[in-house]
């Protein structure tokens, strides 16, 4: 066995089944052990942003990692961007990247870059394998710390890979969580008791069935409000769901929002703070005077701690009881006339079937959707996390093959769309159930949009040639079919509510250009 | 006047015309600054890896460099594999590189990330600006370092873009060559003049119409041998100019190729060594015992020394003769019947016109290319230089900007085109006059050719999945169509040869899918 087999082997003992891949001369040892060894599912990307934000969408939705295998520091470049939104999404992935034969790398050869470099500025965890004798226990160190909700990358010299070690040497991962703090979440518990206005900030694991059931109850109990973060990788919600409304982006909406409160509990979300900065140079939405408490880490389970911290403040017996929170199922009806950008998420909201897996990446264009789909059947939302564009399409393809018993809608703005339209091409080749709804309105319209609150308008020439996408306009049905993925345009709710059904009922992916008027 | 206005200013009183952007909300003082003063072209690409290949390409042919703007490290991500590719080359490039303002960077905001880290492994110079009083002296040192063969980044944060400076306070950029070191050209001269078995190996410069003239009196006077690095990132060739092969890929023939000289001259070109390690442990193709000699660094003004090392060997009144080395005028015809790699490249050199730019991404298809077009008429190869593929189309789209009177016709292989597909849109939204050849064989075929030189045939199924681009095959009439450039699919030679024809003579991009049989 070599270091290459003994890598695909302890992934596979670790439960990894699929491998977003797009390699090269120094990866193909590790081909060739996936070629030897059967358990890993191989899916080609034709762009690295494709394989990492699949891997980010695997793993939002079976909370294990993909692996992908990645062509040294050039290949893995390509995949920085959605490796900072699997990041900042928590999200469990497990990269593998080729690096040169130990011997070759002193050479100053045209592919050599600084790969550990590279990989820090998005990853939680960096290893270089020393030996093949060592990749057995890399890997499972890898596979752990990703476990952990981080974005693990494993640098594999070509030595290593076609090193021989011995074939008994296998390891298993380990991950378990640490015991939760008990005293910190007490206090926490008791400022919400308080009768203060105060407020649970939701994140991470705190937004699935579980967690938001334990924040429902809180709620009930205590009487503080509870909110999810602005960028949350992944929340469930609909009929029958506590329904939980998001953070607004912008900050003077965000910071209006959280002004009343005298403590915010923070579970799993981060303390929240503007994306960009304005030059009134206020970042952080919460005051100094407010108080925080942070109930858990990433060493801990935070679902685990949200029970525990509900069955603190609430009555024995509450815990199967409904919390009179849960959002009855109500969806709009499909409306007429012209698409705009708030019909079109009515449409989606109106016709989405349960159990629908909808990756949000529309930007300014899908606004109006979580309103409309709040008492909706019960479905997942995955939205862009880390505001690296050209993460829609990669991870409703990822989310796809994670759970290819669900539909997966991915309600896409064009610009963001071009960044990895690679997708598309992947998703008809594995022939993917997924409904690519995208958002023509043909303009970065959320610079227009900042521009503006800048002051800087009306927009010059320049500006003007930098934010709108038309001249020409990009053809979606043609680039689509050219990829294999049919598709149809729409100008009407009402044609799109046909092309919607009739895509959900067909096998495979499919593609709606939304041609939004204003 | 602004830190973003002095920018602008600085850059274009160094002669910078052109800036393939991508924006976001941190860079938008930036581009308002664009609006304001009028002078630099900006080019919209939807895609950084657009920006950064067009600005390889742009600097290729102008040996001055064009901005980029980029948005945060997300957006510097997505476009550092064609710097890597850059930096490769030699070519000068401006990144600008918008960062949070100071004070936001100590928060855990979404976007946040290590600008300087990332870009660090790609480029020769990086700085982050300190206040908008140091942006013109910042933006005047990035353009020197540039102008040197060099990637340059230059991070502004979003208080130095919209921070007060004084306007005389403008920096222009200064760069000059060092003096030549004349003793170390001497004793280079000398080991080429002993009569012993030796190698002139141009790179960079020297492959420009006085570097080749001056390597060729220096062969014609010493009988040394020339060849170029294999990966040059721009050759001057064709009629009328001294002919020069390419040190080939594969280690086995470059090491057999230079195995017979007993000194080895590198003018321009680095030490060269194997792409990739392979199993035989040998990186460097030349021997500890052949005696080597470096006549330049990148502080040398190359042709210059080539010019006195011409002048040491040969005869006065030498210089102005013919070498003999010139290439006749001689071109193969337009082939007949099924297209395959071969006949593409003959066909193409049979009509390529003169003055044309060739931007060779073609990999396996292109093989042929050089030795078919060494009599055509004067022209300019731009090929790969870092192994990063993605390369071509927007290495296309910035020499079309840089010289606009002259076509630029893109070899380009079809797994490595869809890596920057979109640099297609911007070719037609600024009508540029580039032809696409996509040599469509629809696989990554370098893997095949390596995996069977490894020993590793026939292909499993996770090999032959991750390297066969077809189910479903690429349709690039209609991807092409899609982002507005006419498109047309060739099976035949003769076919071809029209197509290519009609392209030429019509203004503004065309694509022509050749399907290629083997």
């Amino acid at each position: 066995m070599n270091g290459a087999e003994s890598l695909v082997t302890t992934a596979i003992a670790a439960g990894t089944e699929v491998c977003f891949a797009n390699f090269g001369t120094s990866e193909l040892t590790l081909v060739a052990a996936l070629d030897a060894i059967p358990g890993i599912r191989p899916v080609q990307a034709l762009f690295e942003g494709v394989c990492t934000g699949a891997a980010d969408g695997y793993g939002r939705m079976r909370d294990k990692p993909a692996m992908t295998l990645l062509h040294l520091g050039v290949g893995l470049s390509n995949g920085l961007a959605n490796l900072h939104n699997a990041k900042r999404a928590r999200t469990p992935v497990l990269n593998i990247v080729g690096e040169h034969a130990t011997w070759h790398q002193r050479w100053d050869s045209p592919e050599r870059t600084d790969i550990r470099g590279l990989a820090l500025p998005v990853s939680d965890w960096v290893k270089t394998c020393e030996s093949a004798d060592t990749v057995s226990q890399d890997t499972a160190d890898a596979i752990s710390a990703s476990l952990r909700g981080q974005v693990a990358v494993l640098i594999v010299p070509q030595d290593s890979q076609w090193g021989e070690c011995e074939p008994q040497s296998i390891i298993r991962p380990q991950c378990a969580y640490g015991s939760m703090d008990e005293a910190r979440v007490r206090r926490a518990a008791e400022a919400l008791r308080s009768g203060t206005a105060s407020l649970l900030l939701l994140g991470g694991r705190a937004l699935r069935p579980r967690g938001l059931l334990a924040a429902a109850r809180i709620k009930a109990s205590t009487g503080c409000d509870i909110l999810a973060e602005t960028f949350a990788g992944r929340i469930e919600r609909g009929a029958g769901l506590p329904g939980v409304d998001r953070l607004p982006y912008f900050p003077q909406q965000a910071i209006e929002r959280l002004s009343r409160y005298q403590s915010v509990v923070l579970a799993g979300s981060r303390d929240p703070v503007a994306t960009f900065a304005y030059r009134d140079g206020r970042s952080r939405f919460l005051r100094d005077d407010q108080a925080i408490f942070t109930i858990a880490d990433t060493n801990h389970d935070l679902e685990e701690v949200l029970d525990f911290m509900a069955d603190l403040v609430s009555s024995p017996g509450q815990a199967t009881a409904p919390t009179g929170l849960e959002e009855p199922l109500n969806r709009p009806t499909v409306p007429h006339g012209r698409l705009t950008a708030e019909t079109a998420c009515r449409t989606l909201a109106a016709l989405q079937p349960e159990g629908a897996i909808i990756v949000d990446e529309a930007v300014t264009s899908g606004g109006t959707y979580d309103a409309f789909s709040k008492g909706a059947p019960p479905h997942t939302l995955l939205t862009v996390t880390g505001g690296a564009i050209g993460q829609g399409m990669p991870c409703a393809l990822g989310a796809a093959i994670a759970c290819p018993d669900r539909p997966v809608i991915n309600l896409q703005a064009d610009g963001s769309a071009m960044y990895t339209v690679q997708a598309l091409w992947t998703q008809a080749r594995e022939g993917l159930d997924v409904t690519t709804l995208l958002c023509a309105n043909r303009s970065y319209d959320i610079l227009k949009i900042e521009m503006a609150r800048s002051g800087h308008v009306p927009l010059g020439s320049a500006a003007q040639a930098l934010t709108d996408l038309g001249s020409p306009d990009l053809d979606w049905v043609n680039m689509s079919k050219g990829m294999g993925v049919p598709a149809a345009s729409v100008e009407t709710s009402e044609d799109l509510a046909r092309e919607l059904t009739r895509a959900l009922e067909e096998p495979g992916p499919h593609l709606i250009e939304m041609v939004l008027t204003r």
